[in-house]
């Protein structure tokens, strides 16, 4: 079998171009079809798989409900879109209860509510032994405010919001693998269990017309910014000690001797958005998202000629492109 | 667990209403949302699953990639409409071979191709142990053409294109259900493993302006039917010795001592249109689409007032609404 790359890359070989309203197709968070004049329709599906994307020991009916709606709005955020209308596909082994699944369809529904979604249609199959969820989210955006992958050029600052590798760090409690005998590290459980979309974030970002390329980090920091350099054809450096972690991971990980860098490089399930602007912009883009939103977004690396993402730590300087999570090699 | 129909009613409740963009939600072919003046974007996502679905004993990976795209296309014909975009998430087990997928993916493609639409994103997820896709396809219809399941009156004639009972007799002969010595039922499998979407048709019927309610038939005649007389709030007589069969099933069922009425009436997956239109119409454009596209369109029912679907045969009548084919019932 091949690499999850390596086989979209064989899935885009595929994909045709050559129409007039398709300004993107695969290799961005969303594909992006021309709507009317000045309006882009945003077109994002993400499937979940039970016992590879989620296990039901320790993940409750309604976060994962919740979880389900908030990837696939988090990919429309990521292009500072609007969320607008759901479709979900459910695969159900016949043993799911009822009470179970109106647990997750009211998470499901309540995510979609808080950002306005309607949910107008999907599919209902029955499903061998894995439950398993595929949704996809339509939205919209002002040509002027989309935000590609590719639009990364050398100089340009890396900023990400919020904090990185709290859900790798809450995915490997829930697993056992870290200790958390008194609930210490509930923050972190809640950042896997229910990740929240940044679409306020994303578009207070697309309207401010200063950002060069963006999307969510779903897999990573270190294979995300992979992703962002190779649609722009650019390179970048990352600076380790420039990670934004939250004190519940650096606390995790200096009590359990674990390496909160790699957490923070690696860990896929952010779903914090990662973007580039000009130098020149970027003090001023900060302020405004921390006085206006109460977002903060931290400076993490930067944009270089070339190709790969070096990771600069310490003086020493190593590649770590698309070394995040891989939905092939992965496992909860 | 519920039934599909107990599961998508729940689904359905709630599903938003309420805004001015959305002509349907849950309950057609397709959903309907308004993209400019006069045009109407459908959206239909479906998803298929090893063994419940298709078995890749008797599915070649070519056949069985062109059939997801198919199924999804006939949706949008149902709705007189024209696919343009199309999304494929994929759930593969470790275990799948490279040729196996590049067969799939060929598949879908060929289809694609064929009805001119093109491929724009998608997922692709690691699966447990059953193969999985997941497809959404985008298409668009003028508003004065589209054909909702709604839209049946009482007096309406039902006219079913092309053969009913095929594909279920074609997946009986691959199960090994009914023998097959000479390769004499190929046909009949070929309906099973490809169906074919009627676009041209939809767009036809949806141009004529003379059809009232329409949908494909997925689920066997008494499933359909009775999805059709729900949405437009009326019932439905139908006539067992009108029920169009082809002449392969008719000898299949003689020879084996089958009812062909029964496959016909509940067998799914023909991927046929079933329309309504007045009486006066009827004639005109039977004669028109067999003129112009080569297509048969056969009278089986009429709508009537009140509630149900009965079919009428040899003098007698039952209420067959609903005993078609249910996803959470049936196992290939």
């Amino acid at each position: 079998m091949h690499s999850e790359r390596q086989l979209i890359g064989q899935i885009r070989r595929l994909c045709g171009g050559g129409d007039a309203q398709v300004i993107r197709g695969i290799g961005d968070d969303c594909a992006v079809i021309r709507q009317s004049k000045g309006l882009l329709q945003l077109v994002t599906t993400d499937a979940l798989v039970e016992n590879i994307h989620f296990n039901l020991a320790w993940h409750p009916a309604g976060k994962l409900g919740r979880k389900a709606a908030s990837v696939n709005i988090s990919d429309i955020a990521a292009m500072a879109g609007t969320p607008r209308f759901a479709f979900l596909t459910l695969g159900l082994p016949t043993d799911t209860q009822s009470a179970w699944l109106d647990g997750f369809l009211q998470g499901f529904k309540e995510v979609l509510d808080e950002h306005g979604v309607l949910l107008l249609g999907g599919d209902t199959v029955k499903s061998v032994e894995a439950l398993l969820f595929s949704v996809t989210v339509l939205g919209e955006v002002a040509e002027e405010a989309i935000c590609f992958r590719s639009g990364a050029r050398p100089g340009d600052l890396i900023l990400a919001s919020g904090t990185l590798g709290d859900a790798a760090a809450g995915l490997a409690v829930c697993k056992g693998r870290l200790a958390d005998p008194q609930g210490r590290y509930i923050a972190l459980v809640a950042r896997h269990l229910d990740p929240r979309a940044k679409v306020e974030l994303g578009r207070f970002l697309g309207g401010s017309r200063k950002v060069h390329a963006m999307l969510d980090s779903s897999d990573g920091l270190a294979t995300d910014v992979a992703h962002l350099c190779e649609e722009s054809g650019v390179g970048a450096e990352i600076f380790a000690d420039r990670l934004p972690m939250s004190e519940a991971l650096r606390e995790l990980a200096e009590r359990q001797g674990l390496d909160p860098f790699h957490l923070a490089l690696s860990g896929g399930e952010d779903y914090q958005l990662l973007l580039t602007v000009a130098e020149e912009d970027a003090a001023a883009l900060v302020e405004a998202c921390r006085a206006q939103l109460g977002e903060e977004l931290t400076f993490v690396g930067r944009i270089v000629g070339g190709r790969g993402v070096m990771l600069l730590q310490g003086g020493a300087r190593r590649d770590i492109s698309f070394q995040g999570y891989d939905h092939f090699k992965a496992q909860p």
